[in-house]
């Protein structure tokens, strides 16, 4: 990348800088983090004039290299109090990449509730007053006027009515190849901290752009095809493969047979309606259904695993996109709906106000718990979804997440970690995930770490979901990810490179070749290590400590069923974690 | 003290056990925090099984030792997390006392919202069904009952729907001498872990009761005279002194007059509308309006300061009591609010509801500032409060304290520290209270080390406000509070004692009476610093750091008017109080 943009929202002004050396070779988390630890008081007020909103691209993200068009947005989160980054697919990542551009904003307008908007193209950046009509409506309304008003080959990094309205659960979404507002940098409601800035949205025009530069062009290559090769290898990844046929929410049959399928605010970890929400029901309801419906659908431009899709009503029209396992499973299993027009439903009212669909399907998981609605109640739960719309007292409560929902409600049986919610996986039946959760400098996140590999989907080696044993598992995975993380790749470039050397070489050689770097797979480990180190330093400035490092109490003492196991994972073993 | 009682509220059953030798000097505070410290695991959830409510009096509480009725609760706070004792005058300390019972309720039924009223009396304990007429109305309604039921002598130690409904701002209220639910233990959310006991009520009759051993009766007396004569000769604590003439809000105007009472949401220390809520204009209506309206009422028999008072309507009958300087500058100069009847009504209805006032008064200043109200209309501020009452969402964020009411709301100038609301001194005017306040174990509390003492009143020697190095003023004051907040002596006696030696004298004295002990006043240091020290350590485990011991950031970079000061004590400083 080549320049910082500073975009001051005390004095609206926008400036470029030049990237300084020590920031040459990070991309994406990397460089999310590193600037949020230079910059960003630990202490400070998430929501205040002081902390930041980074937004960066990964390192071989604009490049064809194979699904990589990640954009990491970082700073303080106002859900965890940590330091925090969150990334997206969908079409911003790439044009910001080609642009060089990183983008700090910074400081506060001094006004309340005023919103601007920032323009970044080949020629430089500005703000311009948000007009009124963008400002407290659904995304599904304000996108398209956007759209209208900028092109339609623009990438937009907005916020919904949840950012306007500082709540903790915002997200910021991204536009997918079709402009719908279905991409989320969706955890740890960066979407209120930009909110809290004044900046409704980011509007990306590429034209003209000079593209990123490769440093080396033939290792580049020599990278790029190996790790093509190894993605449509893989049976996960490949064309045709479970994610590409399936989806994400391949795993909701999986989690249920394996008794890892949180269910009604994590008191079961079997739901008797998984079936109904599978994977291979969002395959069936698409062919079935005919019209929009797909499975395959990609979430940006270059990728070949493809693993998103167009959820139709059943007159073929569109419900949703996208149908994603940690979404379905939250507003699913996790709220006893077994239902996918109602999780659809759900999932786009996430999208349109602008929250983080595991984050909210938990909160309602939580508000069933406190008596709002019944466990199952599909139409209650859209009914309290619409209060974040409305900004009622309630709206607000849920707009902030599983932990001050229970909070609010003295609900003990609290899902969180860090105050982040626990996703998709139950940590009493896959041990290590817990691990995970407990340590990860994010609060409560399967992708900072996904052990889920190893002990549930035998990709990466396999591993006793029950056994304990996983600190160095669990260290392992969170050092690789936040290289992936910082590298621009999706994740999901993980299940073929941990089974494939030399799509992992192919990785690892596609950085080089962008960057001139001549770094080793051994080299990863240790970048991966630096970044934690480095965010993890911010945690204890902050006031963290292993006592944070924990997961929720009544884990301990509430066995879960089918396995009736509690998380049993000592404290020696969680503290191992970060023994490096 | 000679019986611990045990209450399992999971199997419902009482028992008693001999005081391990470990406590045999310890009460009040001393014994809550050295019980919670062996018993309670730090982070455990406190609404959940696994936390407890110990209910200890002091020392010389029992005894005729003059203002020592203190009864001290303690546990583990849902509202900041810490380690938690707060302790109340009223009937109940010295029955308490004089049954030689310390009471540690633990467990907690497995239906929920099932609640059952413990009576102790000379025979043992029991578990009673809470009747449903008792549940989910106002205090002022359910103590009539309660007294119709158990007899008018009894002392009662219950909690009201707020507690029932497990907000963290629930108090624990004690009856006062006319049998008001009027004095409380209000602070940190207590009632809430009360009332996740499924725990109304204790009923204390002390009919037949042994009473409190006085293992050196003359060593006793001969304290005893020294403490009165102090009381009974400082300007601030003599009868017709300032306390017992205008009551604690005498406060009002001086800490207006300091440019340190803190106005509309902590954004000015200075109120337009001041010399109509204090002290003064308390006293006139007592005079003018006649019927029962008085100062100098006393909160529990045997004091000889008596700062209470019993408001009264205009016309006469009575309207609250008490109209203390905390809960009238909370509702009055907190929330722009320059009207002592609607002060009034908004602390009867804390009482009723079974909130602690200081904390629902900066929770309304919050909830001005986030637009639910305008500052100064007190219509309003009243119908916020009737929430709490009906349950409604808003009623839960409100009970849960400001806090919570900011997090939900997005309000960056949030006034608490540790999650407990900043009470009605402005550090940003008075360094060392703000010292005070970030060092504290139990959340920001001016009880906790009071240095307005000398920095306001001269009282103790004279300190200039506006100084910063404040770490061993802090430490100082925090050291003795933590002994005579063990002693059962209100801390009003220190009013006296830090100018009168003799009067210190008398109260150590007293105390050796009681234990038989021969401490001296040197003593006093080291045992109030063990017991800071061991709940610095519950805090610790719990997950707090020096990060922690901060005031709320916007105190650094906001000038206060009228002074323009920020909060300029350095890390380094604040860091230096717990350096012992």
């Amino acid at each position: 990348m080549n320049k910082i943009l500073r975009v001051n929202m005390s004095d609206l002004t926008c400036s470029f800088e030049d990237v300084p050396q020590k920031y040459r070779y990070l991309g994406g988390r990397g460089l999310t983090s590193a600037i949020t630890c230079d910059e960003v008081p630990p202490t400070c007020h998430p929501l205040g004039p002081n902390n930041k909103v980074i937004v960066a691209t990964g390192v071989v993200t604009g490049t064809a290299a194979p699904t990589s068009g990640r954009i990491s947005i970082g700073g303080k989160s106002p859900l965890t109090g940590t330091i925090k980054e969150t990334n997206s697919g969908g079409m911003a990542g790439q044009k910001l990449a080609r642009l060089g551009i990183t983008i700090v904003v910074e400081g506060q307008p001094r006004e309340k509730g005023k919103f601007w908007l920032l323009k970044v193209d080949k020629d430089g950046a500005e703000l311009l007053p948000a007009a009124d009509k963008w400002l407290a409506k659904g995304l599904y309304e304000t996108y398209p006027l956007l759209f209208a008003e900028f092109g339609e080959k623009v990438g937009i990094i907005g916020i919904g009515v949840a950012g306007e309205r500082l709540m903790a659960n915002a997200g910021i979404c991204v536009n997918d190849p079709e402009n719908r507002p279905s991409r989320y940098a969706g955890r740890g409601g960066m979407g209120a901290v930009m909110g809290s800035k004044g900046l409704k949205a980011i509007v990306i025009d590429d034209e003209g752009a000079p593209g990123v530069p490769i440093v080396n062009k033939e290792v580049f290559d020599t990278g790029r095809k190996k790790l093509v090769e190894a993605l449509r290898t893989h049976d996960v990844t490949k064309p045709g493969g479970a994610l590409n046929t399936y989806g994400t929410a391949v795993l909701i049959n999986i989690m249920n047979e394996a008794g890892g399928l949180p269910t009604r605010n994590f008191s079961s970890g079997r739901f008797e309606g998984a079936a109904k929400i599978s994977g291979e029901a969002i395959h069936e309801a698409c062919k079935t259904r005919g019209g929009v419906g797909k499975t395959g659908h990609g979430c940006s431009p270059g990728c070949i695993i493809q693993c998103s899709n167009v959820y139709p009503k059943p007159d073929g029209t569109e419900l949703v996109s996208v149908q994603e396992y940690e979404s379905v499973w939250a507003f699913g299993a996790d709220c006893g709906i077994d239902d996918l027009d109602v999780t659809g439903e759900l999932i786009y009212l996430c999208n349109d106000y602008g929250v983080d669909t595991i984050e909210a399907g938990v909160t309602i998981g939580v508000a069933m718990e406190a008596g709002l609605a019944g466990f199952g109640d599909g139409k209650k739960a859209i009914e309290l979804m619409h209060e974040i719309s409305k900004g009622t007292p309630l709206g607000h409560i849920l707009g902030n997440g599983a932990a001050a929902t229970a909070k609010v409600f003295g609900v003990v049986r609290c899902p969180t970690v860090k105050g982040q919610a626990i996703p998709a996986y139950e940590p009493r039946a896959v041990k290590g995930i817990g691990v995970t959760y407990a340590t990860s400098n994010m609060g409560a996140d399967h992708t900072s770490g996904y052990t889920i590999a190893p002990e549930i989907l035998a990709v990466g080696g396999k591993a006793d979901p029950f056994a304990v044993e996983k600190a160095e598992l669990s260290r392992n995975f969170q050092s690789a990810t936040a290289v992936i993380d910082s590298s621009g790749y999706c994740l999901f470039i993980a299940f073929a490179i941990l089974d494939i050397a030399e799509g992992f070489e192919g990785m690892v050689e596609t950085v080089n070749g962008v960057q001139g770097t001549s770094w080793t797979m051994d080299d990863v480990t240790r970048i991966g290590q630096e970044i934690i180190r480095k965010e993890r330093q911010f945690n204890q400035a902050a006031g963290f400590t292993p006592a944070h490092d924990r997961l929720p109490e009544f884990m301990k003492y509430e066995s879960l069923p089918p396995h009736n196991t509690t998380f049993d994972v000592s404290e020696e073993i969680l503290d191992q974690v970060y023994a490096f």
